[in-house]
């Protein structure tokens, strides 16, 4: 297997195009390791966290909301931005369990990591599984409409596969649960 | 379940922020149902495809190649970009797996769309499974470094569930088809 250094793309200038509230775009010039010189846009994120959360009896909770980009409603796993650079991941993401869809828990089990568009953003969204919940009061974002519903965990894998969930995040994770589970793994 | 019209974000106005040659940014202000405005700010794409590759032995080609908003090289499944709006989805599937593989085959499986990052990108990946496989020429975009790999598909999925994967197309796509395979799906 070849070295980095090989594939690497170096930085020959770097220009900040808009510096918005939740995207930050960049338009770089980088040499290519082939030796010609391309240009790069991207957008920084500041990373994010998901949440599987999955009931004592076996239900996924999941979130109905619109979402504008793509004009209409999705269901997604709850999620949300970190609040500042450095944000405990964990903390984070039992935060966003609790704000979105009432439940609370100490047991987090990491599941790993997801770069939503590895060519146009930095996103990285740092996945969890929550057990053992237990459930309280929800608090929203203020701009945020949200329906919850409580889904098997299998017939949500069986809406995954016949191409009902669009959601990256959400067909990563759940898919990553269902095969540990099949593994034996949690 | 409540209609789409509770939960819909409507346009007040739409401003065009940078347009650039993959990123097209959008900066709109929007009326929520709840009564209050507020900004989206977003990214206009114009859609991919991407390719699970399965060889006649179990084994899926993944692309190696530096992710420079990443900083970082990256295993991933064969994907691009459409070449134009409206271009037929399986044409450029096989397209992309011909370049960046060098594999032809008749026989495309979709299974299902993928948005990447339902708040930031309209963009939706169009997902493959490519079966019944034939070996050529590769013919890999000009700026493309890649190096190609064939990995058995059991042990993709073991180094998915062990977070050494983060792209999320290649985490979604591939757990997909070993989870259709464990249903006899495909």
């Amino acid at each position: 297997m070849k070295e980095l250094s090989y594939f690497e793309e170096k930085m020959k200038d770097s220009q900040l195009i808009y510096d918005g509230r939740v995207l930050h775009v960049y338009k770089d010039r980088v040499d290519l390791p082939n030796g010609r010189t391309s240009t790069r846009e991207y957008c920084k994120h500041g990373g994010a966290v998901a949440v599987v959360p999955l009931t004592k009896d076996g239900k996924v909770v999941c979130v109905r909301q619109y979402r504008y980009a793509l004009g209409r409603v999705t269901l997604e796993i709850p999620a949300g931005k970190l609040d500042y650079p450095g944000e405990d991941h964990e903390e984070a993401a039992l935060r966003e369990l609790r704000e979105e869809t009432g439940y609370r828990t100490d047991k987090l089990t990491p599941i790993g990591n997801l770069s939503t568009s590895p060519a146009l953003l930095t996103e990285i969204i740092y996945m969890y599984l929550a057990k053992d919940m237990t459930l309280g009061e929800t608090d929203p974002d203020e701009d945020e409409c949200l329906e919850l519903l409580e889904i098997p965990l299998e017939e949500l894998v069986d809406a995954i596969l016949s191409g009902q969930v669009q959601d990256s995040k959400t067909q990563a994770a759940v898919l990553k649960v269902w095969a540990m589970k099949q593994k034996g793994m949690v």
